[in-house]
């Protein structure tokens, strides 16, 4: 059997300490199919391991990350620290410049610096690995770098954050506010104190941005995508959706369009029964329209299990000899795509509007949407503030009568053009909320 | 660049047109990614191409496909004649022995003789792949042998056969008969003029038999997989099941249990909301359930543009030097698992039953489950025969009355028992019908 794999891994939080443990527990199988044994040999935590039954003992405790990343002795470097700021990478790329692998769970440090990480292993000859950084255990990085080679792609998307996932599921099928659920998601752990990166669409953004350029051999452009959260979305939307035929997700896309490439990160309405509508709780999934199919894959996407399998299959490529470009091509062959702005993208599109109660109403939002050239396929009224199990509220009638139109494709300038002139006459008594629809 | 990796490919029918096909379109960004171009040196087909636009001008023709796969000149021999016989066999023997990688499409050779393939390959120091032999273009070879290692695979599971599916679909969907749907299915060219080996199960049966081999690390044992084919679902299992909360699937399931591997291909009923519930019409999916996560899949299982995809992304990996064991395991250390029997099968089961109409049929009936220690989840009973959107037919008032029958987890055996009783005291005035519950 060929030499062990040493490993010096900086981080153990939940993933670095599944990855420690999963490592140990999974010595011998690791060594059946990859030949070699994957030892765990120093490590750099600057709080004691999340998982305290880890026996560190006989293992080197290193104190700057930097420092285990260039160290001798260790043949590949893991970095579970998370942030695009130092010591992650900074300790990457010092691991990189001394020609060694890196295996990384890190989505903020590839969203901002992928392409350049990319270039670094290159020019050392060596790897930088991250299966783990999107979607957790679904096996989407290797599925675009190494089994879709033949195929173009055209699109892709896919519900990448399990904490607004929960949120929108919960809201859903308890009949809650956006508020409750996300207390209770961070009640049980799915959601930080500050949830305004996983919520506001950010951690989302960072994600599709890698998977772009995955797809389309694009350079890695975080700030190109176009980015909302769900903050905005009320119970009311889900509501009015599940009657219209849709389902609610916040949904990462990046696609082929004419004027370039798209990516965006939005609330999204998903047709009942598009695979992707039905992906419930904190579950991510990732679709891929190519000229050969369409495939999906779902699984968990966050947790120490599920990622840290997936940290653990780049270390057995590294095992077994495998290199494979960061990106899926080399780094000088990634091209630098027109970003396609957001004005331009065309689709459906879900409005609610809380009209006012008085006469020719109707007629001034029909006269504007028909000015933007909007074709509406569905209207859905109310008999104002409609209780959710039926009935009307005496008190509402003076309330705005909320309005739900489904637009045929039209674009997002048009749609905005349209709204502004209806605010412009006073018809609305809210902000229209806007919801792009996203067919299968 | 390094040298191109030279093809001959052995079947020019949907999939080996599509092969040719893919590899001369996609050459520049094969090369992009993997270093090398791939290059269609020679070919062996017994008729002319299915894709008759193809170009084969350039190419070495050789009438005998062994002697293709061990002729100069080529690097790789790609097999997608298919058959377990000859001469599938003998030339992928012949380019194995010779120290040639293989590829292939041929299911139903390696759930025959994959163990002695993988071995022969191993010996002759080379490999044997087949990405396409499962499940069309949905990666789950590669996730198995490459992504999972980290992972304790305890069951996996899928719709592993299109036909099959379409036809369940169908029938549900439309109210049809499986007849009707069968002779639909023919003429969009979905199923085969002897359509035995897909509705019967058999198909399923091969390419579950592989994917155990990957999942548990056992030698493949086609033999052992128990089939039932989906020839006696009625329309009126289907309209039950899903007034029960259930789809009717054509499964192949291996899961481990303490008596052994379980490998078994059968209509199941899967609970709605589980995704692979809602995989319709032609469409593949396997699920993968394992200590770490619960992964799904899925993609189309057929068709020329998918499957020549997988067989690209072997290539690919070939270009790329990548070397796996066949089944993500040394031939060698492939174990033979126990076979886990029917018999002692566990799980929730559907019992539909045509009970005559006389007094203590009922209560034979629950007699005899309990004997049998069977426990009732729900019982359905319909006044006859009804009709599909109710109502009485008054023609069948001394027709036998359908009951639907959920029972709570038991064994094969138990039911099998209580049904022969059953039947032996002359309160059913049919075969019972049997549906599995199989539980996401």
């Amino acid at each position: 059997m060929a030499e062990p794999l040493r490993v010096g891994l900086a981080g153990l939080g939940t993933v670095g300490s599944a990855v420690a443990g999963m490592i140990q527990q999974s010595r011998d199988a690791i060594a059946e199919r990859t030949g070699r044994t994957i030892d765990l040999v120093a490590y750099a935590a600057k709080d004691p391991p999340r998982d305290d039954t880890l026996d560190l003992s006989r293992l080197k405790k290193v104190d700057d990350p930097s420092a285990l990343a260039r160290m001798d002795g260790i043949d590949v470097f893991v970095e579970l620290m998370g942030g695009e700021g130092n010591p992650a990478k900074s300790s990457v790329e010092a691991a990189l410049s001394a020609g060694r692998p890196v295996v990384t769970a890190n989505k903020a440090l590839l969203a901002k610096h992928g392409v350049a990480l990319a270039r670094l292993a290159e020019a050392n000859a060596t790897t930088l690995s991250f299966e783990a950084a999107v979607a957790g255990g679904i096996p989407i990085v290797k599925t675009l770098r190494e089994g879709l080679g033949g195929s173009r792609i055209n699109r892709i998307y896919g519900i990448l954050n399990g904490t607004c996932n929960y949120i929108l599921t919960r809201m859903h099928k308890e009949e809650l506010s956006f508020a409750e659920c996300l207390k209770e998601a961070q009640q049980l752990g799915y959601a930080e104190a500050d949830p305004t990166f996983d919520i506001g669409g950010f951690d989302t953004a960072h994600k599709i941005a890698i998977l772009t350029s995955l797809a389309f051999g694009t350079e890695v452009d975080a700030e190109a995508v176009h980015v909302e959260g769900i903050e905005q979305i009320s119970l009311a939307d889900l509501q009015a959706a599940d009657e219209l035929g849709y389902r609610v997700k916040l949904l990462g896309v990046a696609q082929r369009t004419e004027a370039g490439i798209e990516q965006r990160v939005h609330p999204t309405m998903v047709p009942k029964g598009n695979a992707i509508a039905e992906v419930d709780g904190v579950l991510n999934a990732v679709a891929v329209d190519a000229d050969t199919m369409a495939l999906m894959l779902m699984g968990p996407g966050a947790g120490g299990a599920a990622t840290s399998s997936a940290v653990v299959a780049d270390l057995m490529d590294l095992a077994a000899g495998h290199r494979v470009p960061s990106f899926g091509r080399p780094a000088a062959q990634l091209v630098k795509a027109p970003r396609a702005p957001m004005q331009r993208h065309e689709g459906g599109y879900y409005i609610r509007l809380a009209a006012v109660d008085r006469p020719g109403t109707a007629a001034t939002i029909a006269r504007h949407m028909a000015e933007a050239n909007i074709s509406l396929e569905s209207i859905m009224q109310r008999g104002r503030d409609r209780q959710p199990h039926g009935g009307e509220d005496p008190k509402s009638a003076d309330k705005p009568a909320p309005v739900a139109l489904i637009t045929y494709a039209t674009t997002e300038d048009a749609v905005r053009r349209a709204l502004s002139a209806i605010e412009r006459d006073g018809v609305v008594a809210e902000k229209p909320q806007v919801i792009r629809i996203e067919k299968g």
